[in-house]
């Protein structure tokens, strides 16, 4: 489930303090990545997802197939961040009155796609017109299989920080497009114990806030071992930001963000479990609160989440 | 799930040819009201619907919290089709950027209303601020629980066809506040075999014919014994149409509407095991296809679905 920008965390909370059942029934509420439900002698995780147009993509940027492709690996994601098995999926749109028959098969063929190529298939939906423009979205059921589901709330001091594959500038056509990182998140929590984990859907600075919000811990983020993607590069020269600053706060990277404890930091960096994806240890759980980044220099500047805030203005946040 | 309006079966038609998987893996895909889907040992019901601002509601007369509770009311309605038992709630909202914060807790507070109502935690979510109108959506996760899940495509000729309650006028308000009928299918369906159900979503000449279509097989339903509600009596008396047209075509009843043996039929109606909830015998199932209503003079009119036509103009349907 994606996160919601800083301000809606209250709303969040409210509904936390509200909602979540009994703790027998769900072992995990909400607030992770997935919801863990139990179903009598078994127990399955579920998330949910819902792309916006002009929030989420834009009609003139992405194809039908693109977006259909996304709203399903969106959730894939949230599966990954778990490091759960997919099982099905469910999906639904609200198309728009311009949508004709090519528009909506196109935008299935994209949900189709990853419902193959992540063995998840799709086995509902609800399709529906209306004068709004397009909103598409998907629930995924997924299930341990021999992999303990793998929380937010398990950071420690003295955890070191991981994340997979390069970071920044996914707007330039990577969010349409990122290969959920379900399979490496299985490999990685059968390779080591897990402490904690997160997709990156918010930006590492705010995904990682999330982290030590839920863990009651902070963290400290080397500057320099931040893996930059060529495409955060591409962006820096556009608007003049650093590619540094587009590696941490720009959303929608999809890549896995993990604390392990040292002895289990040292073996990733020996075994290299994921081959050929990028594994980089970025910093390291520490006590107190907030996450700090470090300058070459040793310089420690706090890195505030990032996000547009809905409720900034008028709400009790 | 809702049942598309009658040319988006096209693409539901699109959608079931690739999609749905292994059989073994997914007992029940697209095109019931639930999907089943096998869990390892164990299996569970999934469902999902969405509200769209200016299709399903109004917000000139529904409250946020009359729409948080109709969310996921109406696929508590899918749970009752199947005669199966809620577990667990996701939900999903783009908030326009009207709502604040008061509007937000109040559509949570819908949706949390029926979640107690029905035992069915609301266990994680998706919040997100647009620049569109207000959608908001669930998915629930129901298990058979005891109660073998009532398909759609079960009807059998010489079946006997009842619906619960009273049909039509619900645009008055009742499609903002109805109770889905899930406790009343796990009583039918504990009391006698059930051999195929639906939710009344689209209208009940839509929805018997879907019932039909699944089933490879006919029905004729007896005008007069069509149980009319008071709100249909009320709209019939504004806008001319008659109190029964409004009662076979309106939508959004969910009542359930399923068929049952002769045996069962009369214990039924021997045993009334709703208690003070109608229950009506309005019909049979018959050879052939499509649905017929045979007038109190005995004349015989073809039902045809109704329903707003998204690609009724462009689309190969």
């Amino acid at each position: 489930m994606t996160d919601p920008p800083k301000g809606e965390w209250t709303l969040i909370d409210w509904i936390r303090r509200r909602a979540g059942g009994d703790p027998t029934a769900v072992p995990i509420g909400p607030g992770d990545d997935m919801a863990r439900v139990v179903l009598g002698d078994t127990d399955c995780l579920i998330t949910t997802d819902t792309l916006l147009e002009g929030t989420h993509f834009s009609l003139s940027e992405a194809t039908p197939r693109q977006v259909g492709y996304k709203a399903m690996a969106v959730s894939l994601s949230d599966c990954a961040a778990m490091a759960a098995e997919p099982v099905a999926a469910v999906a639904w749109t609200g198309l728009p009155a311009s949508a004709d028959m090519a528009f909506a098969e196109d935008l299935c063929r994209g949900l189709l796609e990853a419902a193959e190529r992540f063995a998840c298939p799709l086995v509902g939906g609800d399709v529906t017109s209306w004068t709004g423009r397009l909103v598409i979205g998907t629930s995924i059921i997924a299930r341990a299989a021999g992999v303990e589901p793998v929380r937010r709330s398990g950071a420690r001091a003295g955890d070191a920080l991981f994340v997979t594959g390069r970071l920044g500038g996914s707007l330039l056509g990577r969010h349409l497009a990122f290969v959920p990182r379900v399979a490496e998140a299985r490999t990685l929590a059968r390779a080591v114990t897990l402490h904690a984990m997160i997709d990156l859907s918010d930006g590492l600075s705010t995904d990682l806030g999330h982290v030590c919000r839920e863990s009651g811990v902070a963290a400290e983020v080397d500057a320099a071992a931040v893996p930059v993607s060529p495409d955060a590069q591409r962006l820096a020269e556009r608007d003049g930001r650093s590619a540094l600053a587009h590696a941490l706060s720009d959303g929608e990277d999809f890549e896995l963000l993990f604390a392990v404890g040292a002895d289990d930091a040292a073996r990733l960096e020996r075994e290299r479990p994921l081959g050929e994806t990028p594994l980089t240890r970025i910093g390291r759980v520490v006590e107190g609160r907030g996450v700090t980044l470090i300058e070459p220099d040793g310089a420690r500047r706090e890195l505030a989440p990032r996000g547009y805030e809905h409720f900034r203005g008028g709400g009790p946040a």
